[in-house]
């Protein structure tokens, strides 16, 4: 069924209001009054609605019924990784919303070859795929993404998690089996992995020094666009949200 | 640690011979006599080497230790996804072989839209990617990259492993978790996912009715794309191979 994301303001007495880019939207799937949308507050909650007008300035729907989003997972997980190069970011972006992220933030670490300054530049268009991978999903919001900054800000956001998890290819690690098995009722968690080089030793350690979980994924190694996606894969199955 | 696949035969006495391309590729790394490579034989063998000479027509190394490469999995997974479309298949070749597979095969299911006579045609580059990932991610053998042929073909290979998987999107179906926690000492498994348009309800039906256990990965609509390698990851998680 068309998904669409339109803020709380526009539903009024069981009317949702489809206005702008997403009433041509509607005209481009050539839905026609009579047809069921579901329309979503962007925030976790789903209007199941079927459309009683249907111009290119503006469509009508009428609110059937209102359900909590079944695919946002009970965990808030913000995923955190070195600016990779190039279009990897878009993979990150994309697959970490599938995957169930709430944020995606990237982040200046030592070996970081993208230069720090370029990602503002680049979050209009980094925003545009997650919104196109929330719909596509079934998301029940758009998740946020965004620059967290350099290596010690990350630091600072991870450790007011539930949960955080930092990834790293070598040296002294826990399970991660073990530590997502002994977390099983969090609220929120980071996952932070790394650019294309991986971590210095000393992110590392300051990591395990906050607190951070410094955790193993096994003997191979993944490339930085997929750690993340597998972290938190792992941490939804681990959670109960994938199933 | 620069990463060579060369088959077996070429051990003699304790030295390995590298030709050809690989002998060329130890030149542009630019590696020295002296320096320390990995050598695997394909089948799973690490022979940690020592290079004692290095033309551009051949290399020569000595071999230091002999080890079952770390980064092979438990589980032997085949991974079967419904033929997608472009080049969606680079995609979950590359990410499934990062994520532990044993052999990543396409099919032909009702609903493909890309032709199932072209797959042919691409096997050398599928079968080059998989390579390019295996020695990327210090895998201990090249992923079996192939075309299974039509989806009875899919059934009949699935129902020959210890678990078969068929993930789907709709109607009635286990919890990922309960069939992975109540199979966590398989020795063989395949993981069946759809294409773009996801399977047929009568294919799911054939599934079910050969054993297989259709499975829901969550209220998320993943890609076709997506879809394997979260499933894997969840399969490699749940067995113990991703810590």
């Amino acid at each position: 069924m068309a998904r669409f994301f339109i803020a709380g303001a526009n539903y009024k007495g069981g009317t949702a209001i489809i206005r702008g880019r997403d009433a041509e939207h509607v005209q481009v799937l050539r839905l026609r009054p009579g047809e069921d949308v579901v329309i979503c507050d962007g925030q976790g909650t789903d209007y199941k609605c079927r459309l009683v007008k249907a111009d290119r300035e503006e469509a009508e729907a009428e609110v059937l019924e209102v359900v909590r989003c079944p695919a946002e997972p009970s965990v808030k997980v913000t995923v955190l990784c070195g600016l990779p190069k190039g279009d990897r970011t878009d993979y990150i972006i994309q697959k970490s919303v599938e995957a169930g992220a709430n944020e995606i933030l990237f982040f200046n670490a030592r070996r970081c070859v993208a230069r720090p300054d370029e990602p503002e530049k680049k979050l209009g268009r980094w925003q545009r795929i997650a919104e196109e991978a929330a719909k596509q999903s079934g998301r029940g919001i758009i998740p946020q993404v965004g620059w967290a900054g350099e290596f010690v800000d990350v630091l600072n956001l991870a450790i007011h998690r539930d949960l955080a998890l930092f990834m790293y290819e070598t040296g002294e690690r826990e399970s991660l089996n073990q530590v997502l098995e002994a977390n099983k009722q969090i609220e929120t968690a980071a996952i932070i992995t790394g650019p294309e080089g991986g971590f210095e030793q000393f992110e590392a350690d300051l990591a395990r020094v906050s607190g951070l979980h410094v955790c193993s994924m096994g003997e191979r190694i993944l490339r930085c666009e997929t750690a993340p996606v597998v972290a938190l894969t792992a941490l939804m199955y681990a959670t109960g949200n994938l199933a």
